[in-house]
C-alpha cells in the first residue's frame, strides 16, 4: 500500500518491535521509589543495547547526580539539521496494584490495547521514535537529518537533575530544536498539535498563633485561633469571583490577543461535557471562557491545606498552627520567583495580627512556553500529520507544566515542539494504563514521514529561532 | 490540734487511705478503650468493697448499656438533706506514654506529690470524699446528712449514657443537691469557689465540589477549588475583629450585667502572664475582656480542617473534598440545637457557588450552668472554705462544660457545686498527672468539716431550688 521502502519493513518488523517494547515494559523503571533501583537498570542496558544495535554511536549514560539518562546519537548528515530527540524511560509507581486488571509489569495486549505501567508514559511512544529511526538505519542506512537521543530517567519525579544535565553538556547536547516524544494528545477525537504549556510556582507555608494546643473550654473565644487565621488568610488570595486577589499577580501575564482568543473560539470544545464528566462547574477568572482559564491564564490553587484535630470524633481545641500548600500555573512573560515574591507579600500584608507566617523552600518552578507560531518544527509537525490523519491539526496548548520545555529552552537555547501518540485518556499515573494499538502504527508512519520532511529542511531555517542560552535563576 | 473526733481519726489513718488511694490508682480503668476493661473492672470491685466495708448500702452497679457506675448509699438522718455525691473512677488514656517520668500505672510520691494516671483526675478527690465519710461512719456511725454515692465510668469518653443512668434511677437517685468531687480548683495562688460554666455543642461537616482531585494543570483555574470554598466558608464565621458573625448566634446568651462584670473586675488575674505561658495574644468578642470572653461568653471555634494533599513535597491537584470540626461553647440562656442550628444556617446561607456541604451526626451537646447565687449548698461550701483556708473565697466560673451540672439539672432538677481539691496545672489529661499531698489533707478536712455544716440544714431550705426535670430536647 506504501511505496516508502523504510514503512514496508517497519510494516514486516512489526511484531519484533512489539516485542521489544513488551521487554521494556517488563522492567520496573520507577525512578521515586529506590526499591526499583534494578527495574531502572535493567531499563536502561535494554535501551543502550537497542540503541548501539541500530547503528546509534556514543550510546552511553548522562548523568549529574540522579538518575542517568541515555544518550545515542547519528550524526551523518552534514548540512542538515540536527534535533534533539526526547523521551523517558521512568515510570510513575504502579500503587494502588490491587486496582490493577493484570500486574502492571506483566504487559497484556487486549482489546487492541496494550495495558502496562509506563505504556502511555513514555515507553511506546518513544519506542516509536527508535523503531522509526531504526527502520532507517536498516534500510538506508542512514536518518534523513541527524539525531542525538537524550532518554531521561527523572520525568517522574521532577526532573531534578536535567537542568543540571544540560548545562554539564551543553556542547554534546546542541542541536537545532528539540522533538519530543512524550506530552499526550489532548483529545481522541480531534487532531491537535500543541504549541505551548503553562508554568508553574509553588508555595508552603505553616501559620502559628501559640506556643502549644489549647483547651477549648479554658481558652477558647479570648485568644487567636490558627485556623481562624488560616481561613481568612486563605480566604484573601482570592475575590468570590474567582479573580486572583494578589497585587501584582497578573502583572507579567501576557494578554491573551484578539487572534488567541478566536484560536480558542475555533477549538470544537464540548464545555458542558467537560464539567460533567467530574461533576464540576466553570469558576474562574472573569472575563474568560473555560479554555482561555485553562490555557492562557495564570492560576492559584491551595492543593492542601490543614490544621487542628483531623481525626474521629470531637477534639475541643483552639489549634496553635495550621498549614498550607499552594501551587500557581503561569502564563507567558511571568518568572515563578517574581510570582512566588508576590504571593508572599500579599500572604504577610494579610497576615491575621498574633499570627506567624513560616515558609518552607519548594522548588524553583518552571516558566510557560510557546513555541514560535512559524517555527520550521512545528510547520512539519503539522504537516505530517495532515498527511498521516487526513485533517488539519488544530493548534492546542495544555495547562499543564513540561519541565522539559523551558530547561532546554532556559539552558540550550532551543523550542521543543511535541510528537507523542499517547492520548490523555490512557490513564497514565492511574491503574489500567494502556496504550492503543492504532497508535503505534500510526506513530510509526507519522515518525517516518517527519523524519523525511525534516530532512528538505536545512540548518539555516532553524537559525533566527535559536536564542542564547540564559544562566538559570539562583 | 482539733478537737473533731472524726479528723483525729482520719489523722491516724493518713497513711491507710493513701494506700487505698494507691491500689486504686494501680488500676488502669481507662474508659475510652476496650483494651482497658479489665482494669475498669478492677477500680470497680475495689471501690465497691470499700463502700460496703465502710457501710454504705445498696452498693451496685447501675448502668444504661455503658460502662457501669457505682452506687452506694447512707440514708439514715430522716429530716436531714440528702447529697448526691459524684465522682468518676475511668481516667485518660496514659499516651503518650513514653513521655511519662515514671509508669503512669504505678504511683509515685515524689517531693510531696502523688504521680499517675488519674489522680487528679478524679481519682484522689473521689477517695478525699470517699475517707471523710467513711471516717464519721468509723467513729460515729453516722454521717451527719443522707448520702447517695454515684461514681461514673465514662465521665473522660463524653458520659454517653449518664443522663440515660439518671433517668431510669430518677427515684433511686432523688437528692436535695449534688456535690461535685470532681471539677479543678482555677489556682493554687487563690481560693476560689466555681459557680458555673460553659455549654458546648459541635458541628462538623464535609464540602464537596466535584466528583474527584483533579489535575492542577489540566482543571486549575477553570472550575472550583474545595479549599478554596471552605476557606471562604470559615473566614465567614468571624468578623476580623473577633465577633461571631453568625446570624441569631448571640440572640440567647443572656448578656453580661453590670454586677457580673464587677465581679470579673474585683478577681485578682494576671492577664498579660496568662497570654504569656502559652505565646498567645488577647483576641475576642469586642467589649469585654479576657475573663468575660472566657466565661461569660459564647465562643464558635474551629478545631480542625482539613482538605487536599497534606504529605512531603507538592502534590498539584485542585481537591475536590474539604472537611471541618466546629465547637461552641455556650452561655447561660443558650440550647445547643438552637445555636447549632444557626451555625448550620450561616453556613448554608455562605456555601460558595458549586460547592456541597454534608453535615455529620454529633453528640447534642450542653447548656450552661450556673448555681443560684443564695443556693445552700454554695453558702455552705464558701463558709466551709473560708474556715479551712483563712481566707473569704472569690466566685469564679470556668469557661469549659461539665456535662454532669446540665444533665443533673435537666434530669433530676437539681444543683450542683464542686467542691474539688484538684487544681488546673495538675497536668490531668497529659503526661506525669500529679495530686499536691497537702491537698489530700486539706479536702479531707474540708469535707468533714462541709458535711458538718450541711447537718445545720434543713430539706426545706432547698425546697425552692428544685426545680421540675426536664425532658431533654430529641
Amino acid at each position: 500500500m506504501t511505496a516508502d521502502p523504510v514503512l514496508s519493513f517497519l510494516e514486516q518488523d512489526r511484531a519484533a518491535a512489539l516485542e521489544r517494547l513488551m521487554a521494556l515494559l517488563r522492567c520496573p523503571s520507577v525512578s521515586t521509589d529506590p526499591a526499583y533501583a534494578q527495574g531502572m537498570g535493567a531499563a536502561r542496558e535494554l535501551l543502550m543495547a537497542r540503541l548501539a544495535r541500530a547503528g546509534f554511536g556514543h550510546v552511553r549514560e548522562i548523568s549529574a547526580g540522579g538518575h542517568p539518562a541515555i544518550y545515542g546519537e547519528w550524526c551523518g548528515q552534514p548540512g542538515r539539521p540536527t534535533f534533539l530527540v526526547y523521551g523517558h524511560y521512568d515510570v510513575q509507581p504502579p500503587d494502588p496494584i490491587a486496582d490493577w486488571s493484570s500486574p502492571p509489569f506483566e504487559p497484556r495486549i487486549v482489546d487492541g490495547r496494550i495495558r502496562a505501567r509506563g505504556v502511555s508514559d513514555d515507553k511506546a511512544p518513544l519506542s516509536i521514535a527508535i523503531e522509526a529511526m531504526a527502520g532507517f538505519l536498516h534500510v538506508e542506512g542512514r536518518l534523513p537529518v541527524n539525531v542525538k537521543l537524550l532518554l531521561e530517567g527523572e520525568e517522574e519525579c521532577g526532573s531534578a537533575t536535567l537542568g543540571q544535565i544540560c548545562e554539564r553538556h551543553r556542547d554534546l547536547l546542541a542541536a537545532d530544536a528539540v522533538i519530543s516524544a512524550d506530552g499526550a494528545r489532548w483529545r481522541t477525537d480531534l487532531c491537535t498539535v500543541n504549541v505551548g504549556s503553562r508554568g508553574n510556582a509553588a508555595l508552603e507555608f505553616s501559620l502559628t498563633t501559640a506556643a502549644r494546643d489549647l483547651h477549648s473550654g479554658r481558652f477558647g473565644g479570648a485568644t487567636v485561633n490558627a485556623l481562624h487565621a488560616m481561613a481568612r488568610l486563605l480566604a484573601s488570595l482570592h475575590e468570590a469571583d474567582g479573580r486572583v486577589a494578589v497585587e501584582d499577580f497578573y502583572d507579567d501575564a501576557r494578554l491573551p490577543e484578539a487572534a488567541d482568543l478566536a484560536m480558542l473560539a475555533r477549538i470544537p470544545f464540548d464545555e458542558s461535557g467537560f464539567f460533567r464528566e467530574f461533576s464540576g462547574r466553570p469558576h474562574g477568572e472573569p472575563g474568560y471562557g473555560t479554555l482561555a482559564r485553562l490555557w492562557l491564564r495564570p492560576t492559584l490553587e491551595m492543593n492542601g491545606m490543614w490544621g487542628g484535630y483531623t481525626g474521629a470524633g470531637a477534639k475541643t481545641i483552639v489549634p496553635h498552627r495550621a498549614e498550607a500548600k499552594l501551587t500557581m500555573r503561569l502564563a507567558d512573560g511571568q518568572d515563578p520567583a517574581r510570582v512566588v515574591a508576590a504571593v508572599r507579600r500579599h500572604l504577610k500584608n494579610h497576615c491575621p495580627a498574633g499570627a506567624q507566617l513560616d515558609f518552607r523552600d519548594t522548588s524553583p518552578g518552571s516558566r510557560a512556553y510557546t513555541v514560535p507560531e512559524n517555527h520550521p518544527l512545528l510547520l512539519a509537525v503539522e504537516r505530517t500529520l495532515a498527511d498521516v490523519t487526513g485533517a488539519q491539526p488544530v493548534r492546542v496548548r495544555i495547562g499543564a507544566t513540561l519541565p522539559l520545555s523551558d530547561i532546554v529552552s532556559t539552558r540550550l537555547g532551543l523550542d521543543t515542539v511535541m510528537f507523542s501518540f499517547s492520548t490523555a485518556d490512557e490513564k497514565f499515573h492511574a491503574p489500567d494504563e494502556f496504550f492503543r494499538l492504532a497508535s503505534f502504527d500510526k506513530g510509526l508512519r507519522a515518525w517516518v514521514l517527519l523524519l523525511r520532511r525534516l530532512g528538505l529542511q536545512t540548518p539555516y531555517d532553524y537559525a533566527r529561532f535559536q536564542h542564547r542560552p540564559e544562566r538559570p535563576s539562583a
